[in-house]
């Protein structure tokens, strides 16, 4: 017997939390996890809600359908722990991409790699890859920009990700792979945003001498480093750090932050709130 | 019209969700927050709800009280904001209580403070008292330890506390008020338990040389040390910092502590569940 | 016999560090604590060295002022531990004030306030005052800024305030006033800088949807939000946190942050470095 | 031209700053970083200096010989940056092993892994290894303790390892074995220590109902989990938090914490004193 996780988003009425928990109970569904959230400021209602469910799914589907159109809600039913298909796109620099795959096939991060790519060759990756796991070499200029992100939608749709990953992956995405992909993929910039934008933010912050550097896991928009917000965390720094200390720092700051952002997005615990996003922790 | 907080736990069992939440709707009450809780390891179930109410209280208190003798509920409801009664004790180091008085005074912590109790005079306090807060000074010693006992009894009586804070109070209190007082006495221990129980523990930590000190929260139990934890917290300590220095350091980290606890105890945030806590933060 | 502080910048040249701490062994000195920083990218370096001196201090200051010569050095030397005078700048919000004040009374902080200077009259800051400080209600207006401004000088005449803290002061410094105080102004910001420069900061990263928020403390100058950072804190928020939620847990950083960067000052642990600062914890 | 680092501890007299200062800057060298301590409690004076030198370091040797004789020094001289040789042990868990060897990878440690010894087989390590790393597969029962201690001796022995790394090696060495790696054998224990010392701490820390988890990094000694500690970190954890949900979350605490102390006794950083460590961090 499966758990499974409903998510949903409507405009705030009362009666929403009576009327799905009492659609699960009616089924002898048994709720596990519940959290909810009303946004004052622009009334919309977010909630997710586990449940163990012994019965008819479709006959779940059904009744929770009919809610959504009396309440007008975008809705998610899925099955909890359920696999995923994520494609990490990499520049040189593997300690984000080493992280989740370790994660992975350790069970932690219930996601199954459908390929790498990344703008540099294989060998430039101080990371062993699993055989089964594709590597696209897929170099880009200016000039090739354009093609190259055609090759990345061809990736994307033939392997079936369902999630894209930047982990550090040093190109801007053009605004329409951005919009492609809004939703459902996921950045990490290595500053604590909005602070230090754009490039070197490590050397940002070593000239304007904060004393705390951080990182920042955003979904992608076509906005540069203006995304929703997804995670973000610190550490100390000091006068003695030089940017290349930062750079090192930086690295455990990064997987952190990314893999928290990636687990919280697989377990459907990351809902849209505009530019905003709602997050239900554990 | 108020906001309402309710509270409850109860062995689990499917449809409790559905039965409040209905009981909740049917007077058109609006959910503004829902946090639940199953141990699977004890089987109870844990609940706070906050809702809107915009009809009678009564009927409502009524229809939650036939779902609590269904599920055989211990549950609770208040008025979200209410401002309660508090004894706080002390003995001669104030930062804790003036951290405590000064969130009430600008309104952060609905806390009404009744009196403070010190087995010091009151110039041994570097804090400055309103002129409404009764103080008490109650020496003691081994042999006056059972009368010291029952005038701190009659003060909580006299004055109405709802809760009592020993907010550096330097005195362990007998097994029979800490019985007395179970559930609404709140400490503040000056280590990260489990480690470094008893006196001196910041002595303790420097002779261990940990890189780390903490405060731990918890409900007061007549076994020492050993109630259930509200709140933790810790900063980094190096070799070069004596146990004065920890003293120092750990002010600060006890007096947010503290005042997390008490915060969250007074928001009906915390429930117990055996010798543990179920905290539902915000 | 008292500890004394020497701290001093040159530019990096091999044999200072000899040198200095010869001179301190001629008069059998003992060395307790010793920092050091060079600045690669500057070529400057940066030192703090606390010593027990038992023999005449007029002789080893003719000595220290020869190597200061020798190697075009800026630097101090002073008792440790002496208490200073400083002058506090408050708006309504008196958090900052009362733990500075209350660390002052306890001997944490070897601080004596010559008094505190607010725009708002006395009665709107919830903090008892030691009846020995004076305070100054200077309202201000655009049209009355350059006399408000003119009077803070008087008062930082007057007292001999060596410090000035702006503990939560909701106003600009003109240019002239923060060139005057150059130094030896300290302002806490409540942001983690770089963002969310300017007003309502908590309100700019309710906004934004960040998910953590700070309090940055740094030395004025005429460049708002722009003087040389000397300490910096975060905490987690959360998209269920208001602005008003934000300003509530960001006072807790706010002080502690504030509280860090005028015990650095008065322990002489921070450095001028151009627009950046040298920070020796201990 | 190469750093030097220079280590030394002996006992506290006035003079020993200038002393090996004048040694060093008579040679024309540069004092890049230093760091000293004092311990009051014991009398005894840790220092470390990171130095460029670029005269003959055979006569720099002699003068420093002369004043560690002088003061009683145990001191050491070392290359900075000189990769040193490490042995892993591990039971089944990889995620530091596979850490620290990503960290060496990159150049971030600088450190030569010689070699990687389990009582399980390698196939249950979920980590790839370069191939120039044997593996060496030592099972462990109470019978062959023993002699499989015997055999990790010879591997140390025979690779030239200078530190062995307890990288989640889920067995007690034997006091033998303790003593003969004391002070170059590090351990990472999943708590923070003294709370929940032995097996399964993170099932003592849920059934205590703690509201943070830890690890500690120390050396090994005879005395289980009571050796010096170099390094600790906590992170917060709830009522939500099963056992398991520590186990995974400890996994990042415990590979942080057990890379920084690897990183900070490879950098010389870590002096010890007595059953406790002085740290020079950057």
């Amino acid at each position: 017997m499966h758990d499974w996780i409903l998510t949903l988003t409507c405009p705030n009425r009362h009666g929403i939390v009576a009327a799905i928990s009492s659609r699960i109970a009616e089924g002898n569904g048994d709720i596990k996890e519940a959290a909810q959230f009303d946004d004052d400021q622009t009334g919309q209602f977010f909630m997710r809600v586990v449940f163990r469910h012994p019965a008819d799914m479709g006959l779940l589907r059904q009744s929770l359908a009919q809610e959504a159109q009396r309440f007008s809600m975008q809705w998610a039913l899925r099955p909890s722990g359920q696999v995923r298909k994520v494609l990490i796109l990499v520049s040189r620099e593997a300690h984000c991409l080493g992280d989740l795959l370790y994660r992975a096939r350790i069970g932690e991060l219930a996601m199954n790699c459908v390929g790498v790519v990344s703008n540099h060759p294989r060998s430039s990756l101080a990371v062993m890859l699993d055989e089964h796991i594709p590597f696209h070499h897929l170099p880009v200029t200016a000039a090739t920009k354009n093609s190259q992100e055609d090759q990345i939608r061809e990736i994307v749709a033939a392997s079936g990700a369902e999630l894209v990953v930047l982990a550090r992956y040093m190109q801007i995405l053009s605004n329409e792979l951005a919009r492609d992909l809004q939703g459902r993929c996921i950045n990490i910039h290595h500053s604590f945003l909005p602070g230090f934008k754009g490039a070197k933010p490590y050397h940002q912050a070593y000239e304007r001498g904060v004393k705390m550097i951080g990182a920042t896991s955003h979904y992608v928009t076509a906005d540069l480093d203006e995304g929703p917000i997804i995670a973000q965390d610190v550490e100390y720094t000091s006068h003695a750090d030089t940017p290349e200390d930062m750079v090192r720092k930086g690295r455990d700051i990064e997987r952190r932050v990314l893999a928290r952002a990636v687990t919280w997005h697989l377990q459907d615990r990351v809902l849209l709130n505009g530019h905003k996003t709602v997050i239900f922790h554990k």
